[in-house]
């Protein structure tokens, strides 16, 4: 965390790569497995962490999932987290931070013209030691909001 | 372009490391120079270009404005550009792809509860060789539509 902006300092756990594994189900889709990659950066110097991940199917050479964004500490809510998503969906959340934990839930989620209806997002990330893991609720193509994800990533 | 998506063909004029210089300025704000990285980087094997830059003060060792995100061709203008900003902000463009020009206007402005106040952008980038050139105009905290920032920047 050299360099780091201090507020960052409630968010420290997060910083760093992570891989692992994770499987995802939807009742529009069939379920899948995937490997992640996730990297978490500080600033630097400014009060906010950049966040960008990448999966793909397990067992395959076949890319899934990717998004970007940042995490910034602050507001009423305690932290804010703004991703964009190649698929044409861009999410502003605000959370809490709890210790080692920290939770969004969706303000606002913005669509192309081209991307699939997605209406409410929520996101948990924990972190035990080196061991990070998340699940993310989702309401989208009308569907109730239900898990979407949950994955188990190792610090490496 | 190897393992590049051919729907990226019409945007391969974007894919690479930029650096440069640029200028903003903003009825609410001093004028200022900086020093920008860009890197636009395609798939891999999915139709969209990841995008991300940093700007530095020119001159000084001091962060300023930095974002992500992603361009996908198609949709009804012929390309989508989705971004976020550790500001707060995200912007969700449709726009169109010219011979070495793509020009987007935003659909969508999403602000997280911090962020300032946002309400429309335009960004249009052209290439010419190994270099390229963007402009970005805004309405932001009250202000009429202008032009907030002019850069140059090379293919390293």
């Amino acid at each position: 965390m050299s360099r780091a902006h201090p507020d960052l300092a409630p968010l420290a756990f997060l910083v760093g790569t992570w891989r692992g594994t994770g499987s995802g189900r939807y009742p529009t889709i069939e379920p899948f497995e995937y490997v992640e990659e996730a990297v978490f950066t500080p600033g630097p110097g400014k009060p906010f962490i950049a966040y960008r991940q990448r999966t793909r199917r397990a067992g395959a050479d076949e890319p899934l999932h990717s998004e970007s964004g940042y995490i910034r500490p602050g507001g009423p809510d305690g932290v804010e987290l703004i991703i964009a998503q190649p698929t044409g969906i861009v999410e502003v959340h605000t959370g809490e931070i709890g210790r080692d934990e920290v939770c969004f839930r969706s303000e606002d989620v913005g669509l192309s013209p081209t991307a699939v209806e997605v209406s409410r997002v929520e996101r948990r990330i924990s972190v035990v030691g080196d061991t990070m893991r998340y699940r993310l609720w989702m309401a989208a193509v009308g569907q109730p909001f239900q898990v979407h994800l949950e994955a188990e990533l190792t610090r490496v």
